[in-house]
């Protein structure tokens, strides 16, 4: 997600209890961080926050991570943090390192409205691509689950079939997300401006 | 696929070479039919037939087989086939009975536009329901395909988690067949009616 510079986001990114300055120190002990043995749950490229805050604020034994890649989107998602929400924290990194700062501890990961790379060169920087896939081996504890939401129709094909030829199974799938079946929904920023255009989202839930 | 009555319809059939009328008897053994031994192909619900005729046209080293169950709509196919096609036969068979009159001997089955079925209660009669995959199990020869074409979005998205879940491979999707790098696809009756009012057709390939 890009998005314009934000001028004091250094100062609002040390300053906050929330952003995690060197997370490659609690690799494979992230308990130590939430001082409980809680199950922890990630998003990478996290954007402004909204899906995480509202997770985290909705399953308070439930620990969560954002993992976002920008300085000054990182700095718009610090300031939305309400005071007191214990079970989450923020890091800023590029996901191809995320292998770097977890070891078999992560339970779900969400990837919402990922960016698309749509031209087949790029293929491998897709996060659903066999190289995240590898990543994503490392830093799942047991059984593996793959949340995802797009509008990008490519995208979301892709993502079918490679995590389906990875040997994951599509647990559930939706092809418009807002008139399904499926509960809890907490929308992105991304999600609400494309969905009030009229946009279809798309949703699958794959399971290792 | 329902059809308004034909009124010779059971002159049509059996007077017609290319319908199987006791398919049971070759239960195992459609080589015989066919006098070679080439791969089998089978389309359950093949309606007016312009799919699968389209198939053994364009694959003479390919033995097909389309099954329908109401004979109006088998006669009327019966009427299209050009003559001396001798890669192409057709059974008038409700696909229940599937596992009646093949044993491990088919390579691809081929669901076109099947019923949707949309209630919950009548999900066992769709196509790619458990009951209809375990009877596909006894018939596939070694590898087993299953490729799917389908206007309606409900029955696509229960395809791709059923067939998942069920141990198939995903290995192509397509939310919008006709704008897909998908080759030589053969278009249905209904395919050629949706298609021209616009509607997107869904297409999967799972392998097992």
């Amino acid at each position: 997600m890009r998005l314009r510079n934000v001028k004091n986001k250094d100062e609002i990114i040390s300053n906050s209890v929330f952003v995690i300055e060197k997370p490659e120190d609690y690799k494979g002990k992230w308990n130590i961080v939430f001082d409980n043995d809680n199950p922890i749950q990630i998003e990478i490229g996290m954007g402004k926050g909204d899906f995480i805050i509202g997770k985290a604020l909705n399953n308070p034994n439930i620990n969560f991570i954002g993992i976002e890649k920008y300085d000054s989107v990182l700095a718009r998602a610090v300031e939305k943090i309400p005071p007191n929400l214990s079970n989450l924290r923020l890091v800023r990194l590029d996901a191809l390192n995320i292998d770097k700062i977890f070891d078999s501890e992560v339970d779900i990961i969400y990837l919402n409205f990922s960016d698309p790379w749509p031209k087949k060169r790029h293929a491998n920087r897709r996060l659903t691509s066999s190289v995240f896939l590898e990543k994503y081996e490392k830093i799942f504890v047991d059984s593996k689950v793959i949340c995802q939401k797009t509008d990008n129709q490519a995208l979301f094909e892709y993502s079918v079939v490679n995590l389906s030829k990875y040997g994951y199974t599509i647990t559930e799938l939706s092809m418009d997300l807002h008139n399904s079946k499926v509960e809890n929904n907490i929308m992105t920023e991304y999600e609400k401006k494309f969905s009030a255009r009229g946009d279809k989202i798309y949703y699958l839930l794959a399971k290792k």
